[in-house]
Protein backbone atom coordinates (compact mmCIF):
# COMPACT_ATOMS: atom_id res chain seq x y z
CA UNK A 1 0.00 0.00 0.00
CA UNK A 2 1.40 3.29 -0.74
CA UNK A 3 2.10 5.74 2.06
CA UNK A 4 2.28 9.81 1.78
CA UNK A 5 6.28 9.25 2.56
CA UNK A 6 6.52 7.17 -1.09
CA UNK A 7 3.89 9.66 -2.60
CA UNK A 8 5.82 13.23 -0.86
CA UNK A 9 4.36 16.47 -0.65
CA UNK A 10 2.94 18.40 -3.26
CA UNK A 11 1.68 15.83 -5.34
CA UNK A 12 -0.32 14.81 -1.86
CA UNK A 13 -1.88 18.38 -1.56
CA UNK A 14 -2.95 18.06 -5.23
CA UNK A 15 -4.62 14.78 -4.79
CA UNK A 16 -6.46 16.33 -1.96
CA UNK A 17 -7.82 19.45 -3.51
CA UNK A 18 -8.82 17.27 -6.46
CA UNK A 19 -11.96 16.23 -4.52
CA UNK A 20 -12.57 19.18 -3.11
CA UNK A 21 -15.94 22.01 -4.51
CA UNK A 22 -15.05 25.61 -4.61
CA UNK A 23 -17.58 27.95 -3.30
CA UNK A 24 -18.13 31.33 -5.74
CA UNK A 25 -16.72 33.66 -2.69
CA UNK A 26 -13.53 31.51 -2.81
CA UNK A 27 -11.00 34.10 -4.86
CA UNK A 28 -7.78 31.66 -4.07
CA UNK A 29 -8.29 28.55 -3.02
CA UNK A 30 -5.40 25.95 -1.28
CA UNK A 31 -2.38 25.91 -3.41
CA UNK A 32 -1.03 29.36 -2.26
CA UNK A 33 0.57 30.90 0.87
CA UNK A 34 -3.10 32.10 1.86
CA UNK A 35 -6.33 31.14 1.35
CA UNK A 36 -8.50 34.28 -0.50
CA UNK A 37 -12.19 34.42 0.31
CA UNK A 38 -14.73 37.79 -0.76
CA UNK A 39 -16.79 38.88 2.49
CA UNK A 40 -18.82 41.63 1.33
CA UNK A 41 -16.54 44.52 -0.19
CA UNK A 42 -13.62 43.29 1.91
CA UNK A 43 -10.97 40.58 0.98
CA UNK A 44 -9.97 38.21 3.43
CA UNK A 45 -6.94 35.95 4.13
CA UNK A 46 -7.58 32.60 6.05
CA UNK A 47 -4.23 30.46 7.26
CA UNK A 48 -3.51 27.51 9.37
CA UNK A 49 0.04 26.72 10.13
CA UNK A 50 1.12 24.28 12.42
CA UNK A 51 4.57 23.67 14.37
CA UNK A 52 5.52 20.02 15.74
CA UNK A 53 8.45 19.31 17.96
CA UNK A 54 11.03 17.28 16.84
CA UNK A 55 10.31 18.63 13.65
CA UNK A 56 9.72 22.35 13.50
CA UNK A 57 11.49 22.85 16.81
CA UNK A 58 13.59 20.85 19.47
CA UNK A 59 12.20 19.59 23.08
CA UNK A 60 15.28 21.85 24.30
CA UNK A 61 14.18 25.07 22.02
CA UNK A 62 12.95 28.29 24.87
CA UNK A 63 9.11 28.01 24.57
CA UNK A 64 8.69 31.26 24.30
CA UNK A 65 10.89 31.41 21.04
CA UNK A 66 8.40 28.43 19.64
CA UNK A 67 5.81 30.96 20.34
CA UNK A 68 7.72 33.28 18.29
CA UNK A 69 8.03 30.90 15.59
CA UNK A 70 4.32 29.43 15.51
CA UNK A 71 2.70 32.77 14.71
CA UNK A 72 5.45 34.33 13.01
CA UNK A 73 5.16 31.43 10.42
CA UNK A 74 1.70 32.78 9.58
CA UNK A 75 2.09 36.34 9.60
CA UNK A 76 4.79 35.29 7.27
CA UNK A 77 2.40 33.92 4.76
CA UNK A 78 0.21 37.24 5.23
CA UNK A 79 3.07 39.23 4.08
CA UNK A 80 3.47 36.60 1.14
CA UNK A 81 -0.04 37.83 -0.57
CA UNK A 82 0.73 41.41 0.57
CA UNK A 83 -1.84 41.77 3.09
CA UNK A 84 -2.12 42.35 7.35
CA UNK A 85 -2.71 39.86 9.67
CA UNK A 86 -6.08 40.07 11.90
CA UNK A 87 -7.27 37.29 14.72
CA UNK A 88 -5.42 34.37 15.54
CA UNK A 89 -6.72 30.98 16.80
CA UNK A 90 -4.48 29.01 18.73
CA UNK A 91 -4.76 24.80 19.27
CA UNK A 92 -1.75 23.92 21.82
CA UNK A 93 -1.81 19.88 21.77
CA UNK A 94 0.88 18.66 24.78
CA UNK A 95 1.14 16.01 27.02
CA UNK A 96 -0.23 16.14 30.70
CA UNK A 97 3.15 15.79 31.86
CA UNK A 98 4.20 19.43 29.91
CA UNK A 99 4.92 21.78 32.28
CA UNK A 100 2.79 24.36 32.96
CA UNK A 101 5.62 27.11 33.02
CA UNK A 102 6.42 25.91 29.15
CA UNK A 103 3.09 26.89 28.32
CA UNK A 104 2.95 30.31 29.87
CA UNK A 105 6.37 31.18 27.66
CA UNK A 106 4.80 29.50 24.85
CA UNK A 107 2.31 32.22 24.44
CA UNK A 108 4.52 35.05 25.63
CA UNK A 109 6.30 34.53 22.85
CA UNK A 110 2.98 34.72 20.83
CA UNK A 111 1.74 37.63 22.17
CA UNK A 112 5.39 39.59 21.95
CA UNK A 113 5.74 38.59 18.26
CA UNK A 114 1.62 39.79 17.75
CA UNK A 115 2.40 42.84 19.84
CA UNK A 116 5.37 43.73 17.41
CA UNK A 117 3.85 43.26 14.46
CA UNK A 118 0.19 42.96 14.62
CA UNK A 119 -2.63 40.93 14.96
CA UNK A 120 -4.88 39.08 18.11
CA UNK A 121 -5.33 36.01 19.86
CA UNK A 122 -9.13 35.55 20.00
CA UNK A 123 -9.38 32.17 21.20
CA UNK A 124 -8.41 28.01 20.86
CA UNK A 125 -8.33 25.17 22.00
CA UNK A 126 -6.52 22.69 23.81
CA UNK A 127 -6.08 19.42 23.61
CA UNK A 128 -4.17 16.34 25.68
CA UNK A 129 -1.77 14.12 23.18
CA UNK A 130 -0.85 10.33 24.71
CA UNK A 131 2.56 11.00 26.80
CA UNK A 132 5.65 10.51 24.94
CA UNK A 133 3.75 12.45 21.90
CA UNK A 134 5.22 15.15 20.15
CA UNK A 135 3.87 18.73 21.55
CA UNK A 136 2.09 20.44 18.68
CA UNK A 137 1.48 24.32 18.11
CA UNK A 138 -1.86 24.51 15.37
CA UNK A 139 -2.13 28.37 14.36
CA UNK A 140 -5.01 29.83 12.45
CA UNK A 141 -5.26 32.92 11.52
CA UNK A 142 -7.33 35.10 9.33
CA UNK A 143 -5.70 38.48 8.11
CA UNK A 144 -7.06 41.02 4.95
CA UNK A 145 -5.76 42.23 2.29
CA UNK A 146 -6.54 45.18 -0.86
CA UNK A 147 -7.53 44.17 -3.88
CA UNK A 148 -4.99 46.20 -5.03
CA UNK A 149 -2.20 45.01 -3.11
CA UNK A 150 -3.34 40.95 -3.11
CA UNK A 151 -0.26 39.13 -4.79
CA UNK A 152 -0.54 35.26 -5.31
CA UNK A 153 2.21 32.80 -6.39
CA UNK A 154 0.77 32.32 -10.62
CA UNK A 155 1.02 35.73 -11.81
CA UNK A 156 4.56 35.87 -12.77
CA UNK A 157 5.56 36.37 -16.49
CA UNK A 158 8.57 35.59 -18.71
CA UNK A 159 11.20 37.65 -18.35
CA UNK A 160 9.75 39.38 -15.15
CA UNK A 161 13.38 39.74 -12.84
CA UNK A 162 13.02 37.57 -9.72
CA UNK A 163 13.66 39.18 -6.31
CA UNK A 164 14.23 37.86 -2.85
CA UNK A 165 14.86 39.34 0.32
CA UNK A 166 17.05 38.92 2.82
CA UNK A 167 20.27 35.78 3.19
CA UNK A 168 19.18 32.47 2.50
CA UNK A 169 20.57 29.11 4.15
CA UNK A 170 21.32 28.03 7.64
CA UNK A 171 18.26 29.34 9.26
CA UNK A 172 19.25 26.22 11.42
CA UNK A 173 21.70 27.79 13.47
CA UNK A 174 18.69 30.06 14.75
CA UNK A 175 17.04 32.15 12.61
CA UNK A 176 14.36 29.71 11.96
CA UNK A 177 13.16 30.43 15.73
CA UNK A 178 13.61 34.25 15.62
CA UNK A 179 12.91 35.47 12.19
CA UNK A 180 11.48 38.43 11.47
CA UNK A 181 8.25 38.06 9.04
CA UNK A 182 8.46 40.56 6.31
CA UNK A 183 5.17 42.57 6.51
CA UNK A 184 6.39 45.58 6.32
CA UNK A 185 8.67 45.03 3.34
CA UNK A 186 5.86 43.17 1.65
CA UNK A 187 3.24 46.24 2.64
CA UNK A 188 5.93 48.82 1.05
CA UNK A 189 6.23 46.87 -1.81
CA UNK A 190 2.70 46.23 -3.02
CA UNK A 191 1.72 49.66 -2.19
CA UNK A 192 4.29 50.92 -4.50
CA UNK A 193 5.27 48.20 -7.24
CA UNK A 194 3.21 45.91 -9.08
CA UNK A 195 4.39 42.52 -7.78
CA UNK A 196 3.54 40.01 -10.16
CA UNK A 197 3.95 36.94 -8.51
CA UNK A 198 5.24 36.31 -4.06
CA UNK A 199 5.40 33.72 -1.59
CA UNK A 200 6.93 33.38 1.36
CA UNK A 201 10.38 30.96 1.70
CA UNK A 202 9.67 28.45 3.70
CA UNK A 203 10.89 25.32 1.83
CA UNK A 204 13.90 26.33 0.52
CA UNK A 205 14.41 27.82 -2.92
CA UNK A 206 14.88 25.04 -4.45
CA UNK A 207 11.41 23.97 -3.66
CA UNK A 208 9.76 27.10 -3.60
CA UNK A 209 11.09 28.75 -6.81
CA UNK A 210 10.02 26.04 -9.18
CA UNK A 211 6.78 25.91 -7.07
CA UNK A 212 6.23 29.82 -8.01
CA UNK A 213 7.12 29.43 -11.69
CA UNK A 214 5.31 26.54 -12.42
CA UNK A 215 2.08 28.01 -10.80
CA UNK A 216 2.94 30.80 -13.03
CA UNK A 217 3.50 28.88 -16.15
CA UNK A 218 6.98 29.99 -16.57
CA UNK A 219 10.37 28.70 -16.24
CA UNK A 220 13.38 30.20 -14.77
CA UNK A 221 16.62 30.87 -14.96
CA UNK A 222 18.94 31.78 -11.71
CA UNK A 223 22.26 32.94 -11.37
CA UNK A 224 23.27 30.88 -8.38
CA UNK A 225 26.28 32.52 -7.30
CA UNK A 226 24.09 35.88 -7.20
CA UNK A 227 22.23 34.17 -4.62
CA UNK A 228 22.33 35.99 -1.08
CA UNK A 229 24.00 33.32 1.26
CA UNK A 230 24.01 33.85 5.30
CA UNK A 231 27.63 33.93 6.38
CA UNK A 232 29.16 30.38 6.16
CA UNK A 233 26.75 29.00 4.24
CA UNK A 234 27.14 27.14 0.73
CA UNK A 235 24.51 27.68 -2.60
CA UNK A 236 23.60 24.20 -1.52
CA UNK A 237 22.45 25.28 2.01
CA UNK A 238 21.02 28.26 0.70
CA UNK A 239 19.57 26.90 -1.51
CA UNK A 240 18.09 23.37 0.00
CA UNK A 241 18.16 24.57 3.91
CA UNK A 242 14.46 26.09 4.12
CA UNK A 243 12.59 27.85 6.99
CA UNK A 244 14.42 31.21 5.34
CA UNK A 245 10.67 33.20 5.51
CA UNK A 246 12.11 35.43 3.50
CA UNK A 247 10.08 37.00 0.59
CA UNK A 248 10.26 35.39 -2.94
CA UNK A 249 8.92 37.92 -5.71
CA UNK A 250 8.59 38.98 -9.39
CA UNK A 251 8.09 42.04 -11.04
CA UNK A 252 8.44 43.59 -14.56
CA UNK A 253 12.35 43.74 -15.38
CA UNK A 254 11.32 47.32 -16.40
CA UNK A 255 10.21 48.04 -12.76
CA UNK A 256 13.76 46.30 -11.03
CA UNK A 257 15.94 48.82 -11.77
CA UNK A 258 13.26 51.46 -9.81
CA UNK A 259 12.86 49.06 -7.37
CA UNK A 260 16.25 48.45 -6.41
CA UNK A 261 16.84 51.97 -6.22
CA UNK A 262 13.97 52.90 -3.82
CA UNK A 263 14.33 49.95 -1.37
CA UNK A 264 14.77 51.25 1.89
CA UNK A 265 17.94 51.14 3.19
CA UNK A 266 16.55 49.98 6.38
CA UNK A 267 15.30 47.14 4.97
CA UNK A 268 17.00 43.62 4.87
CA UNK A 269 19.05 43.39 1.47
CA UNK A 270 16.87 43.27 -1.72
CA UNK A 271 18.81 40.91 -4.51
CA UNK A 272 17.86 40.05 -7.99
CA UNK A 273 18.09 35.75 -8.31
CA UNK A 274 17.30 35.65 -11.86
CA UNK A 275 14.85 35.74 -14.45
CA UNK A 276 11.40 34.16 -15.19
CA UNK A 277 11.65 32.35 -18.69
CA UNK A 278 9.35 31.40 -21.65
CA UNK A 279 10.40 27.80 -21.52
CA UNK A 280 11.59 25.57 -18.82
CA UNK A 281 15.35 26.98 -17.72
CA UNK A 282 17.05 25.53 -14.85
CA UNK A 283 16.03 22.92 -12.96
CA UNK A 284 16.35 22.48 -9.39
CA UNK A 285 16.28 19.90 -6.69
CA UNK A 286 16.07 19.75 -3.19
CA UNK A 287 14.90 21.73 -0.52
CA UNK A 288 12.45 20.46 2.32
CA UNK A 289 9.27 17.96 1.69
CA UNK A 290 7.70 17.07 4.59
CA UNK A 291 7.03 13.61 3.85
CA UNK A 292 9.47 12.06 1.52
CA UNK A 293 12.52 12.94 3.02
CA UNK A 294 14.39 10.62 4.19
CA UNK A 295 13.68 9.42 8.31
CA UNK B 1 6.88 22.10 38.77
CA UNK B 2 3.13 22.71 38.22
CA UNK B 3 2.44 20.43 34.88
CA UNK B 4 -0.62 21.29 32.87
CA UNK B 5 -2.12 18.23 33.87
CA UNK B 6 -1.97 19.32 37.52
CA UNK B 7 -3.95 22.11 36.72
CA UNK B 8 -6.52 21.25 34.79
CA UNK B 9 -7.76 22.36 31.36
CA UNK B 10 -10.08 24.69 32.71
CA UNK B 11 -7.69 26.75 34.73
CA UNK B 12 -5.31 26.20 31.87
CA UNK B 13 -7.51 28.18 29.71
CA UNK B 14 -8.29 30.95 32.07
CA UNK B 15 -4.29 31.62 32.77
CA UNK B 16 -4.02 31.42 28.97
CA UNK B 17 -6.52 34.25 28.55
CA UNK B 18 -5.32 36.67 30.96
CA UNK B 19 -2.30 38.08 28.88
CA UNK B 20 -4.65 38.30 26.03
CA UNK B 21 -4.94 42.07 24.11
CA UNK B 22 -8.30 42.09 22.65
CA UNK B 23 -8.90 43.99 19.60
CA UNK B 24 -11.96 46.49 19.11
CA UNK B 25 -13.62 44.27 16.28
CA UNK B 26 -13.45 41.23 18.83
CA UNK B 27 -17.63 40.56 19.57
CA UNK B 28 -16.57 37.30 21.88
CA UNK B 29 -12.95 36.14 22.70
CA UNK B 30 -11.82 33.26 24.11
CA UNK B 31 -13.45 30.81 26.25
CA UNK B 32 -17.21 30.35 24.66
CA UNK B 33 -17.66 27.81 21.73
CA UNK B 34 -16.87 29.79 18.98
CA UNK B 35 -14.73 33.35 18.41
CA UNK B 36 -16.66 35.92 17.45
CA UNK B 37 -15.74 38.97 15.29
CA UNK B 38 -17.07 41.55 13.59
CA UNK B 39 -16.41 42.79 9.71
CA UNK B 40 -18.53 45.35 8.16
CA UNK B 41 -21.86 45.15 9.06
CA UNK B 42 -21.13 41.17 9.25
CA UNK B 43 -20.31 39.11 12.29
CA UNK B 44 -17.96 36.28 11.47
CA UNK B 45 -17.29 33.46 13.68
CA UNK B 46 -13.70 31.92 14.02
CA UNK B 47 -12.80 28.30 14.99
CA UNK B 48 -10.50 25.66 15.47
CA UNK B 49 -10.59 21.98 16.86
CA UNK B 50 -8.25 18.96 16.68
CA UNK B 51 -8.63 15.28 16.53
CA UNK B 52 -5.79 13.13 17.97
CA UNK B 53 -5.16 9.86 17.29
CA UNK B 54 -5.51 7.75 20.78
CA UNK B 55 -7.36 10.73 22.51
CA UNK B 56 -9.90 11.60 19.72
CA UNK B 57 -10.27 8.39 17.55
CA UNK B 58 -8.40 5.34 18.34
CA UNK B 59 -6.18 3.69 15.18
CA UNK B 60 -8.32 1.12 14.08
CA UNK B 61 -11.38 3.43 13.39
CA UNK B 62 -12.35 3.59 9.76
CA UNK B 63 -10.39 7.15 8.42
CA UNK B 64 -13.65 8.50 6.75
CA UNK B 65 -15.74 8.31 10.15
CA UNK B 66 -12.59 10.54 11.08
CA UNK B 67 -12.87 12.98 8.73
CA UNK B 68 -16.56 13.08 9.86
CA UNK B 69 -15.70 13.96 12.97
CA UNK B 70 -12.93 16.62 12.63
CA UNK B 71 -15.10 18.71 10.87
CA UNK B 72 -19.05 18.14 12.69
CA UNK B 73 -17.15 19.19 16.01
CA UNK B 74 -15.91 22.54 14.16
CA UNK B 75 -19.73 22.43 12.55
CA UNK B 76 -21.33 21.62 16.12
CA UNK B 77 -19.62 24.83 17.60
CA UNK B 78 -21.36 26.77 14.94
CA UNK B 79 -24.65 25.65 15.52
CA UNK B 80 -23.75 26.54 19.41
CA UNK B 81 -23.69 29.96 18.48
CA UNK B 82 -26.46 29.78 16.21
CA UNK B 83 -24.54 30.19 12.88
CA UNK B 84 -23.27 28.52 9.86
CA UNK B 85 -20.49 27.38 8.32
CA UNK B 86 -18.43 29.21 5.51
CA UNK B 87 -14.80 28.36 4.75
CA UNK B 88 -12.56 25.54 6.24
CA UNK B 89 -8.82 25.16 6.62
CA UNK B 90 -7.45 21.90 7.05
CA UNK B 91 -4.22 21.07 9.03
CA UNK B 92 -2.92 17.16 8.61
CA UNK B 93 0.08 15.96 11.11
CA UNK B 94 1.05 12.26 9.85
CA UNK B 95 3.88 10.40 10.56
CA UNK B 96 5.60 9.45 6.90
CA UNK B 97 4.02 5.50 7.15
CA UNK B 98 0.51 7.23 6.87
CA UNK B 99 -1.25 4.78 3.53
CA UNK B 100 -2.11 7.39 1.56
CA UNK B 101 -5.40 5.24 1.67
CA UNK B 102 -5.97 6.38 4.74
CA UNK B 103 -5.70 10.05 4.00
CA UNK B 104 -7.96 9.99 0.78
CA UNK B 105 -10.87 8.25 3.26
CA UNK B 106 -10.31 11.07 5.58
CA UNK B 107 -10.69 13.81 2.92
CA UNK B 108 -13.75 12.02 1.59
CA UNK B 109 -15.22 11.99 5.16
CA UNK B 110 -14.30 15.83 5.74
CA UNK B 111 -16.06 16.40 2.21
CA UNK B 112 -19.55 14.10 2.87
CA UNK B 113 -19.93 15.72 6.16
CA UNK B 114 -19.54 19.43 4.86
CA UNK B 115 -21.55 18.82 1.41
CA UNK B 116 -24.37 17.89 3.99
CA UNK B 117 -24.18 20.81 6.38
CA UNK B 118 -22.37 23.20 4.49
CA UNK B 119 -19.06 24.22 4.29
CA UNK B 120 -16.41 24.07 1.49
CA UNK B 121 -12.36 23.41 2.55
CA UNK B 122 -10.53 26.03 0.90
CA UNK B 123 -6.85 25.53 2.08
CA UNK B 124 -4.74 23.82 4.82
CA UNK B 125 -1.64 22.28 5.05
CA UNK B 126 0.03 19.13 5.81
CA UNK B 127 3.20 18.37 8.14
CA UNK B 128 5.32 15.50 9.01
CA UNK B 129 5.74 13.98 12.19
CA UNK B 130 7.65 11.64 13.77
CA UNK B 131 7.73 8.08 12.66
CA UNK B 132 5.06 6.62 15.30
CA UNK B 133 3.66 9.68 16.74
CA UNK B 134 -0.17 10.26 16.49
CA UNK B 135 -1.84 11.48 14.20
CA UNK B 136 -3.54 15.17 14.53
CA UNK B 137 -5.89 16.84 12.19
CA UNK B 138 -6.76 20.62 12.72
CA UNK B 139 -10.17 21.68 11.21
CA UNK B 140 -9.87 25.72 11.72
CA UNK B 141 -13.08 27.65 10.33
CA UNK B 142 -15.15 30.64 9.74
CA UNK B 143 -18.54 30.99 10.22
CA UNK B 144 -21.24 33.33 9.86
CA UNK B 145 -24.05 34.48 12.29
CA UNK B 146 -26.66 37.29 11.85
CA UNK B 147 -26.48 39.68 15.41
CA UNK B 148 -30.29 38.86 16.02
CA UNK B 149 -29.74 34.90 16.08
CA UNK B 150 -25.79 34.97 17.98
CA UNK B 151 -26.00 33.00 21.24
CA UNK B 152 -23.10 33.00 23.94
CA UNK B 153 -22.69 30.77 26.92
CA UNK B 154 -23.08 33.71 29.15
CA UNK B 155 -26.44 35.12 28.41
CA UNK B 156 -28.54 32.64 31.16
CA UNK B 157 -30.68 33.90 33.72
CA UNK B 158 -32.22 32.85 36.78
CA UNK B 159 -35.55 30.96 36.33
CA UNK B 160 -34.79 29.97 32.50
CA UNK B 161 -35.43 26.61 31.93
CA UNK B 162 -32.60 23.98 30.74
CA UNK B 163 -32.60 21.94 27.89
CA UNK B 164 -31.14 19.40 26.01
CA UNK B 165 -31.35 17.71 22.59
CA UNK B 166 -30.94 14.19 21.83
CA UNK B 167 -29.81 11.45 24.13
CA UNK B 168 -26.88 11.97 26.49
CA UNK B 169 -24.08 9.05 27.13
CA UNK B 170 -22.30 5.93 25.29
CA UNK B 171 -21.32 8.03 22.65
CA UNK B 172 -18.07 6.24 22.54
CA UNK B 173 -20.24 2.98 21.23
CA UNK B 174 -20.52 4.64 17.48
CA UNK B 175 -21.60 7.66 17.99
CA UNK B 176 -18.83 10.16 18.67
CA UNK B 177 -17.63 9.34 14.95
CA UNK B 178 -20.90 9.82 13.61
CA UNK B 179 -23.16 12.09 15.10
CA UNK B 180 -25.04 14.82 13.40
CA UNK B 181 -23.94 18.84 13.90
CA UNK B 182 -27.78 20.38 15.22
CA UNK B 183 -27.21 23.21 13.02
CA UNK B 184 -30.61 22.98 11.21
CA UNK B 185 -32.21 22.87 15.30
CA UNK B 186 -30.14 25.67 16.34
CA UNK B 187 -30.79 27.80 13.33
CA UNK B 188 -34.94 26.76 13.83
CA UNK B 189 -34.43 27.67 17.35
CA UNK B 190 -32.33 30.75 17.32
CA UNK B 191 -34.81 32.21 14.68
CA UNK B 192 -37.71 31.27 16.58
CA UNK B 193 -37.30 31.80 20.18
CA UNK B 194 -34.62 34.09 21.93
CA UNK B 195 -32.39 32.01 23.61
CA UNK B 196 -30.48 33.16 26.27
CA UNK B 197 -27.44 30.83 26.38
CA UNK B 198 -26.37 27.65 24.44
CA UNK B 199 -23.36 25.76 24.23
CA UNK B 200 -22.77 21.84 22.17
CA UNK B 201 -22.40 19.24 24.70
CA UNK B 202 -18.45 17.82 23.94
CA UNK B 203 -17.25 17.38 27.74
CA UNK B 204 -20.12 15.77 29.23
CA UNK B 205 -23.02 17.51 31.15
CA UNK B 206 -21.24 17.36 34.47
CA UNK B 207 -18.67 19.76 32.74
CA UNK B 208 -20.48 21.50 30.30
CA UNK B 209 -23.75 22.87 32.45
CA UNK B 210 -21.50 24.41 35.14
CA UNK B 211 -19.21 25.78 32.66
CA UNK B 212 -22.26 27.67 30.92
CA UNK B 213 -24.30 28.30 34.21
CA UNK B 214 -21.02 29.85 36.03
CA UNK B 215 -20.26 32.25 32.30
CA UNK B 216 -24.56 33.16 33.47
CA UNK B 217 -23.87 34.21 36.73
CA UNK B 218 -25.88 31.52 37.31
CA UNK B 219 -26.56 27.98 39.86
CA UNK B 220 -28.61 25.36 38.11
CA UNK B 221 -30.96 22.71 39.93
CA UNK B 222 -31.24 19.67 37.62
CA UNK B 223 -33.58 16.39 37.68
CA UNK B 224 -31.35 13.85 36.90
CA UNK B 225 -33.95 11.86 36.20
CA UNK B 226 -35.16 13.72 33.31
CA UNK B 227 -31.75 13.64 31.79
CA UNK B 228 -32.49 11.52 28.74
CA UNK B 229 -30.31 9.06 28.32
CA UNK B 230 -29.07 6.76 25.16
CA UNK B 231 -30.06 3.04 25.69
CA UNK B 232 -28.24 1.33 27.67
CA UNK B 233 -26.47 4.20 29.92
CA UNK B 234 -26.64 5.17 33.32
CA UNK B 235 -27.57 8.47 34.93
CA UNK B 236 -23.55 8.30 35.71
CA UNK B 237 -22.58 7.78 32.13
CA UNK B 238 -24.61 10.66 30.57
CA UNK B 239 -23.89 13.06 33.03
CA UNK B 240 -20.23 12.30 32.42
CA UNK B 241 -19.45 9.95 29.08
CA UNK B 242 -18.95 13.49 27.32
CA UNK B 243 -18.50 13.67 23.12
CA UNK B 244 -22.63 14.51 23.15
CA UNK B 245 -22.44 16.99 20.37
CA UNK B 246 -26.01 18.06 21.57
CA UNK B 247 -27.29 21.28 21.87
CA UNK B 248 -27.55 22.46 25.65
CA UNK B 249 -29.45 25.89 25.82
CA UNK B 250 -31.84 27.86 28.28
CA UNK B 251 -34.67 30.06 27.33
CA UNK B 252 -37.03 32.15 29.46
CA UNK B 253 -39.81 29.37 31.97
CA UNK B 254 -42.43 31.35 29.91
CA UNK B 255 -40.82 30.29 26.54
CA UNK B 256 -40.22 27.29 27.62
CA UNK B 257 -43.84 25.49 27.42
CA UNK B 258 -44.61 27.38 23.51
CA UNK B 259 -40.72 25.71 22.11
CA UNK B 260 -42.09 21.98 23.36
CA UNK B 261 -45.05 22.28 21.52
CA UNK B 262 -43.50 23.81 18.40
CA UNK B 263 -40.55 21.65 18.33
CA UNK B 264 -40.52 19.70 15.11
CA UNK B 265 -41.61 16.44 14.89
CA UNK B 266 -38.19 15.77 12.84
CA UNK B 267 -35.34 16.82 15.55
CA UNK B 268 -34.12 14.80 17.94
CA UNK B 269 -36.32 14.42 21.19
CA UNK B 270 -35.70 18.34 23.18
CA UNK B 271 -35.66 17.90 27.57
CA UNK B 272 -36.25 19.91 30.23
CA UNK B 273 -33.70 19.09 32.37
CA UNK B 274 -33.93 21.53 35.00
CA UNK B 275 -33.68 25.07 35.79
CA UNK B 276 -31.07 28.04 36.38
CA UNK B 277 -31.22 29.39 39.65
CA UNK B 278 -29.76 32.54 41.67
CA UNK B 279 -27.88 30.87 43.70
CA UNK B 280 -25.23 27.79 43.70
CA UNK B 281 -28.30 25.09 43.56
CA UNK B 282 -26.49 21.59 42.79
CA UNK B 283 -23.46 20.42 41.91
CA UNK B 284 -21.89 18.31 39.40
CA UNK B 285 -18.70 16.76 39.05
CA UNK B 286 -17.18 14.20 36.81
CA UNK B 287 -17.25 14.83 32.69
CA UNK B 288 -14.06 15.08 30.82
CA UNK B 289 -11.17 17.35 31.24
CA UNK B 290 -8.47 16.80 29.08
CA UNK B 291 -5.70 17.41 31.34
CA UNK B 292 -6.35 16.62 34.63
CA UNK B 293 -8.36 13.19 33.61
CA UNK B 294 -5.98 10.32 35.09
CA UNK B 295 -3.61 8.49 32.52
Amino acid sequence: MKTVGELGEDPLVAQLCEGLALAKNVVVGPGDDCAVVREGRSLILLKTDAVVEGVHFLPKAPAKKVGWKAVARVLSDFAAMGGRPGEFLVTLALPKETPLRWVRSLYEGMSACLAEHGGVIVGGETTSLPAGAPIMISVAARGAVTARQLVTRDGGRPGDAIFVTGFLGGSIKGKHLSFTPRLEEAAWLTENFRVRAMMDLSDGLAKDLPRLAKLSGCGFEIEREAIPRTRGCSVGAALADGEDYELLFTISDRSAKKLESEWAASFPTLTRIGTLTENEGDNLSGGWDHFSRPS
